[in-house]
């Protein structure tokens, strides 16, 4: 079970608010409370009838945890297990800087303080940077999203088996790492945990380099007009998908993990280098082997990812 | 409607099986002749329940069309229009030769002839090859199709909504390419006309394109090991469905049009360096610019094919 007594979501578009919901019907009890930057974006969060309070003040937000009284104050208690207060930045990663310098600001000593985004060493040196040491932080990246946005989208089914990363320093309070361990768990993510850099590695692979490949391949079919469109069909369509997600928020996610994204690219061109130098010799058994080993790891991943 | 006493699918897999099925389905009363290689695929197209008759042998099924009677014997009226006997080969680009040198063999003189093969100019030219002046080949690419293999994966709908290319030569009969154009308009595809060499470079982009892509995006993020796959989620499932493709029809596809392949694949390492660039400059306003790009043109294209 999650052990706090408030959890304030920071952000209540989709993520946001599909946390929420999720929190909901597993059945936690303690207030939920939501921090929007729109009033239009609020009212929609509100619809969805799972937030206690929503506020587009942060530290409105953290202050109704401490004064709430539901069981006690958590500062005697002093620990992130029996009734901490919760929170989660779950805003676009362009946002963090203002958001953990308002969160400093409202700062109650038992905060647990976690996050949503997609790279973890910018955001967990910026939590050190801004972040007072009775906040304690954890940087987390729940793996699921959908191209669509808002609290009109939100799904409370929407973390269900998928990974979530969690990523503790090496000096992060281990309670505050359960606490936030026990957020995930309970809205049924499958948990991992690695340190900042080797997640940015990880994520710049399986995660930035497919949105990269995904634009540029769109790019590389249209750059001498978009007519060839006219007969493109499933795989094209399945390939680039992922192109139509946010600009705005991909510019941050790979300014953010900037070096690993440069090299994860590099490797790409490597990669389809050695294609091309095979076609170029007309090496079908190359050819062959080539197809074959990606085919073997892409159905081992999609049968062990089924399995879970 | 479809003005032929015969149509033999030489191929039971997934794309014949579809085929005869989407025909009895649109109401097609014509005789429907499936060629196998084998017995047990033979079985299993047999109780689709679709085909008139079911052979291993080119020859006979050829006869067949020519000896039925129903509706006359088609040689006196010598068009395609009337009473022809339409040929499909549905079977892997690799067994072409031998399948058109058959069909050369057990030749009834108002036969047309027309394929399912992913590249045009290399079956064209092998048609002009094997086949004798009797015979009209009309090249088509109906592009559907699915991960699943075989008649027992067959869909009556998979063609439904679906473009199909149809590539005539420049001295094509006329008649020929109606009766080929209906065959896949009678099954619900959406008819594009292109040349054999102008079909290639298309498919080389839109379609082999994005499969060395995915192929190669499955390499590139296991290069160091599959660990990472642990986090990977929806947009690697995406970018990377069809390198699960056989690889075996694969090569073939890739190897005869190896040209337009190499040309396309050398597009994407530029547009990937591009994109490398852009990143090592950390110049975020043209990176922005590609990641609207690609999301204009993707997302125009989603609508484009929805609304047909």
């Amino acid at each position: 079970m999650l052990k706090a007594k408030q959890v304030t979501i920071i952000g209540t578009g989709l993520l946001g608010a599909s946390l929420a919901l999720a929190l909901r019907a597993k059945g936690y009890r303690g207030r939920i409370v939501g921090v929007g930057r729109r009033v239009q974006t609020l009212d929609q969060a509100r619809a969805l009838g799972c937030f206690d309070d929503l506020t587009v003040s942060t530290a409105e937000a953290l202050e109704g945890g401490g004064n709430t009284g539901k069981g006690g104050s958590g500062k005697t208690e002093g620990g992130a297990g029996g009734d901490a207060h919760l929170v989660v930045v779950a805003a676009p990663l362009g946002h963090f800087r203002e958001i953990f310098t308002k969160i400093a600001q409202g700062a109650d000593e038992t905060l647990v303080v976690t996050d949503v985004g997609s790279t973890k060493a910018s955001v967990c040196a910026l939590a050190e940077e801004l972040l007072p040491d009775s906040i304690r932080f954890v940087g987390s990246h729940p793996m699921a999203g959908s191209e669509q946005q808002g609290p009109t989208a939100a799904d409370g089914g929407l973390f269900e088996g998928k990974p979530c990363v969690v990523t503790p320093g090496s000096d992060t309070d281990e309670r505050a790492v359960e606490l936030v361990k026990a957020l995930w768990g309970l809205v049924g993510m499958r948990l991992i945990e690695m340190a900042p850099a080797g997640h940015d590695r990880a994520v710049a692979l399986v995660s930035h380099l497919p949105h990269a490949v995904a634009v540029m391949l769109v790019k590389a079919v249209t750059v001498d007009g978009g007519e060839v469109l006219d007969v493109a069909s499933s795989g094209f369509a399945d390939t680039t998908r992922i192109a139509s997600g946010d600009p705005g928020i991909w510019v941050d996610i790979f300014q953010t993990n900037r070096e690993a994204v440069i090299d994860s690219v590099g490797k790409m061109i490597d990669e389809l280098d050695r294609f091309k130098k095979v076609m170029v010799r007309g090496d079908s058994g190359a050819l062959k082997r080539l197809l074959e080993g990606a085919k073997e790891a892409r159905d081992g991943w999609d049968g062990a990812s089924k399995r879970r």
